[in-house]
Order: C-alpha cells, then sequence, then structure tokens
C-alpha cells in the first residue's frame, strides 16, 4: 500500500458489518462524506449523497438567533440546486464543517433521522463582498435506506450563533 | 415527516441494537444529549441525565494549568445543584460544548467510564462581569446502567487551556 | 471508585466485543488515544500506538494551500523520529488535537485505513522564535492489526488551512 485511498465510493461488505459497520456506522459515514466532500469540493460525489426527492432546508443556517447577525434567510431547494449554489459559492474559500455528538434514532428498516452538532467556518480571499464567518449550530436530518445504502432525504441546518470573522489577508 | 422530532425522550429497542445502537454507543448518546440540553438550556432534561447520587466536579473546569486563568475553584456538587447553577448563569449566554474521541471502558454489566476530548466556547452579552471564555480539555466520567439506561454517576472536567474572548458586542 | 482511571493500557475483552468494542470502534480509539496522548505529552505511550515500520508523513502538515502559510515540509520519519521531535518541540507548549467525522474502511480481517478531520492548535509561551497557529484538515491513516491490537502503519497529515494565532501572553 502506497498511500490511503479516498474512500470515494465505500460500499459496505459483509466483513465490513461483521467488523462494526452497522446501519449507524453507515449512517455516520454519510455524514463524514457530507462534510469532506463540501470541504474538498467534490461536488458530484456531494449531490449522489441526497435521493433526488431530498430536501435541504437552510433558511436558519446563517440567522444568529442571539440577534448579531442576518446573513439572509434562504429557500428550502433540492440536492441539484444546493449542489450548484455551494460550487458557484465556494470556488476559492476555505471551508470547514465538522459534525459532532450525533444521536441517531431508527423509525424503520430504511428511515431514520438524527440531530448532530456543528462548527463551521467559511474564510472568503480579500477583497470578497461576501462575509467570511464561522458558525455553531446542529442538522436535524432525516435518512432512507435505497438499495442498501443510507442517503440524506432532508437536511435542515440552524446555527445557534455566528461570528464574522476576516477574510484571508490580501496578497500582495 | 414534516421535521426531525427532537429525540428528547430516546428508548433503545431491540431492533435498534442489532442495527448498532450497544451499550457503547448509548453512553456516546447519553454524553452528546448532555451537551445538547446544555447549550439548548433544556435544564429538566438535563438533570435526568444523572442519577440522583451522581457528583459533578468542576473544580478544575476554569484554571488553566498554564497560569494565565484562574476562573476559580468550583466544588463538587450533586446533579441538582449544578443544574440550578447552570440554569442561573447561562441566560442570554451563547454557550457551545462539544466532546470528541471518546475512550470507554467497561468494568461491569452495568460500570463503566470515559474519557471525552472537549472544547467549549461561552459569550455572555455585552457589559456581563462574568467574562467571556474559550476552553479545551477533557471529561472524565462514570456511568452507571440503571433500569436500562445509561446514566452519569460521575462528571470532572479539566481544562488544558482557556482563552478569554470578547463578549457580544453592545446593541444599539 | 473515587476517580476514572486513565485508560493507558486498555485491552478489549470478548465482553466489550459484545458491548460494541468492535474492530471499528478500536482504530477509533486508538485514534483518541493518539491525540490525547500528544496534547497530554504522554510520548512513551504516543509512540506504542505505531508499528516498527510505521511511516509518519507530515510533509504537508504545515503548507497551507491557500498559499498563506508555509511552516517548512517535513520529511517522513519512523515513529521513533516522530516522538523524540514532538517531545522536544512541545514542551511547555499548549496543543490540541481533535478529530473528527472518520471514514474507515477494511481491507482485510487486520488491515484497514481510514480518513479523519482535524482541528488542532499549537499555541507556545510569548518570546518563541517558532509560530502558533490553528489549523485544519485531515489525517489518512493505515492500520494494521497485530497480536490482536490496532496499530498505525502510516499516518500523513494534509492540513486545508493554517492560521498564525498569538502566543500565551506573557508572564510579569
Amino acid at each position: 500500500m502506497t498511500d490511503t485511498a479516498t474512500p470515494s465510493a465505500p460500499r459496505t461488505t459483509a466483513d465490513e458489518v461483521s467488523r462494526g459497520m452497522t446501519d449507524l456506522e453507515q449512517i455516520k459515514r454519510l455524514k463524514s462524506r457530507y462534510f469532506r466532500y463540501v470541504d474538498t469540493k467534490q461536488w458530484d460525489e456531494f449531490r449522489s449523497l441526497f435521493t433526488d426527492d431530498a430536501e435541504v432546508d437552510t433558511s436558519e443556517a446563517i440567522v444568529d438567533p442571539h440577534g448579531f447577525w442576518d446573513g439572509g434567510r434562504l429557500p428550502v431547494v433540492t440536492p441539484d440546486a444546493m449542489t450548484t449554489a455551494l460550487k458557484a459559492r465556494m470556488t476559492g474559500v476555505f471551508t470547514c464543517h465538522h459534525g459532532h455528538d450525533p444521536e441517531i434514532t431508527f423509525h424503520s428498516e430504511d428511515r431514520a433521522s438524527g440531530v448532530w452538532a456543528m462548527e463551521d467556518i467559511v474564510r472568503r480571499p480579500a477583497g470578497s463582498e461576501l462575509a467570511s464567518f464561522h458558525g455553531w449550530g446542529y442538522y436535524h436530518e432525516e435518512y432512507r435506506k435505497v438499495d442498501g445504502e443510507w442517503r440524506f432525504t432532508r437536511v435542515r441546518v440552524a446555527r445557534l450563533h455566528v461570528k464574522q470573522i476576516d477574510h484571508f489577508p490580501a496578497k500582495d
């Protein structure tokens, strides 16, 4: 092995289940890939994590309930629209999204929901008209198992706090 | 499904165990709820995570071993006292507590202990006499399974570093 | 139980496996100990997490792909050399390393690889000639099970972003 392959198309084998790759872990890994694909800008891979009928609700994503930040309320969109929007906004931007301390609940064989704590950073180049910020909050999500693989059917993000940060410094 | 229900009173079913909701995962979820209940200020739910005879030791919580911060040493308290103190201190305050990289050890059928890395932020409104700070450290914990549900019997937090941060800006 | 023992030499028992301490969880715990041993400066314990023939590749560790930071490219080293270097550089320094959102893939009974998101802080005392910084990126890793215990055979860290931060303030 020369290096660690990026697990871009992981499929769970029977062996993996016996080793601990349960439904619960598969859902956690789904979320891990969500974050990694955003932050490494792998947009086709990002899109593939959602069912076609999924909803992405970012209406509370960048509105600080303490009243110090209002980045605007975005509409509920499809995964296609979300992927297109991220691709357009995030080029040349450093982003970091981390998920923590999940609470996953199973509702049936192929349905589950979850809450994840999150922290994210969006830092833009000097001169950008959009703000750079640091945020903290929660993802509220729903999942469906389709053809043996868990996917997002709904993602809602609601931050508790957003703080403006500096853009990248200008390069001389 | 219109939205994700907040899993305020999750109980583990046999199905959930087969899906991966083992004792280990139940302890992780206990800690996830601990953090979420503090940061969303759900105090009754927070209290319910502890046994009545539990101890909460925050004597090293806000004392920086590097010697740059001494927020005072607090006594070891009961879960009731801890809940009351948090409720009084945290109203109108943004808090964020995240747990990372747990190491859980089982000692018997119904006893376990664990170490969690942590990061937290406490940011208060402009004018507050108490400090706003950002901290990093560890939780050292003990758990007991009571009536099929894991609860905290001891929580000790010891930070490695504490940094003062700005209060929220004043609103005009 | 007076306090939580530091799990410095955990061994997995059959009971632990039935409770959820699968191969997957053992690998997660390996990484948890990696972080804790660095940040609490337990160097012999840190060294013990690697096989003797392991590689540690930090060549991309402190080089910001956005071009704002170049901390120098370090060579690929042995675990012995890595441990010695950390011990020499980290005395009196606050470090915090957290791993998030792992993606572990099993390749055989005793081989696995993984990707972890990470965030770290290295904050040095006032007057230090080395920089203090805050970083975000990924670990790309390989693991081998030796005598029933998972160990690192390769660790590569590649940051996405590095930001310089202040040293500790001077003590009067």
